[in-house]
């Protein structure tokens, strides 16, 4: 990827919102799955998307300092209870005066990672549930249970028009074929494949979560992990993904192998 | 539950291997959910089972070192990769030499907890594998994908006939109910019914998970939370099991509340 995007790329702007990608670790690290941060700049109030591990997060902070001082962060989105994705919890709390929002499924799971303070946790509803920001945006946390944690939210910026999609979508880039952006989706297909199979739960929840995300007609799809889908290859992902036979679908093949 | 429980119980001897359960936090923390750590002595060697998070860790060091010394856990088993069981793997491998077994699914994102040594690593694969201990003893991990998490194992003792099994059999005490033994299934259902209706992924795969455990008529079923099920109400448990309804089952139910 071009040199100047480890330092991130602003993927939406206007006067009152920005959205934007924080970046990659500008070294490979062999046997540990790469991550996407993201943050949400409106009105000078600050949300972080899955910041991520304990292992990122001074990289994480110098990143955002670019755009944001820290104590302007008032809220961090937390789609699931993975390590990637919550472990550096207690250090964004030490730093930020923010409130931490992630389903009522893990609320009680995250002071396992150390001192916790439950004052803090704002728990997501099954049914989901919406943040509305200073400028009048709404940023809407949009089930994705079961896509791949049995409690997880995807986050939608109707401003920006852009999904925060979590594990859904992500990519396994060999070494050396990192991009930022997915240019063809057949291209692409090899790198998400074996990926959603065995880590999605099922088709059934796969086309409960496209029949809530169609409608949306999203600009663009970020996932945690790979590229980021917009425009024609939003539209291809989310008719591959309607059709994907995945997890239970394929059980005696999984407990079998 | 008895004040000495607080010390820990022992499940099973002879002279060659001991199943001990590492007993209660004394202490209920409201909000936090309660786990259980067992440990596996073996001629001398130590075999920890998901010794859980960050906060427990000088607890359950203290615990452990009443029944053998630290230097003596040559293995740590993972269940899956939530937060309440492996969020310590930095504290644990810092103070053991131990080798971590986790699902091959989660070796990748373990990193995202700190540092983390890979080469200590053990990934089981889907199918399955086996620890054989030194007094001939096994210690298979016993797949139970979708149960709750998409990667994650039980562990049979082979010699203790004992399953450990993670969330599954879970449950959720109210405060000051909370017992070490199931003594009538029927009245503990209603502490493991929601739990296991919302967190386990598809009757599919928990009839995929029963068909490998019955074979094995484990004396003892050991949950990472809740109480242990022994004798008639390992039956009872997984005859209720075999039936149930849950997690995709249930989608519509999930997506919509």
């Amino acid at each position: 990827m071009p040199q100047s995007d480890t330092n991130g790329r602003i993927l939406y702007e206007d006067n009152d919102h920005k959205f934007i990608w924080l970046g990659a670790d500008p070294v490979y690290r062999k046997g540990v799955v790469q991550t996407n941060q993201f943050l949400i700049i409106d009105r000078g109030v600050g949300i972080l998307l899955d910041p991520g591990g304990v292992h990122l997060f001074s990289r994480v902070v110098s990143m955002l300092s670019r755009y944001i001082p820290l104590d302007k962060i008032e809220h961090i989105f937390f789609s699931h209870q993975d390590p990637d994705v919550s472990s550096g919890i207690t250090l964004w709390l030490g730093v930020t005066r923010a409130k931490v929002y992630i389903s009522d499924l893990w609320v009680r799971f995250l002071p396992h990672f150390g001192i916790v303070d439950n004052s803090r946790m704002v728990p997501i509803p099954d049914g989901g549930s919406s943040l509305r920001l200073p400028s009048g945006a709404q940023l809407r946390f949009i089930p994705s249970h079961f896509l791949h944690s049995v409690g997880s939210f995807c986050a939608f910026d109707d401003r920006a028009s852009i999904l925060f999609s979590s594990d859904i979508g992500a990519a396994v880039f060999p070494e050396g074929k990192e991009r930022v952006m997915v240019e063809d989706f057949t291209e692409h297909l090899p790198y998400i494949d074996a990926f959603h199979k065995r880590y999605m739960c099922s088709n059934a929840a796969v086309r409960k979560w496209v029949s809530m995300v169609e409608p949306l007609s999203p600009r663009m799809i970020c996932p945690q992990h790979g590229a980021i889908y917009e425009g024609d290859s939003v539209r291809s992902f989310l008719g591959w993904m309607r059709e994907l036979r995945c997890g239970i679908d394929l059980v005696d093949d999984i407990y079998r192998s």
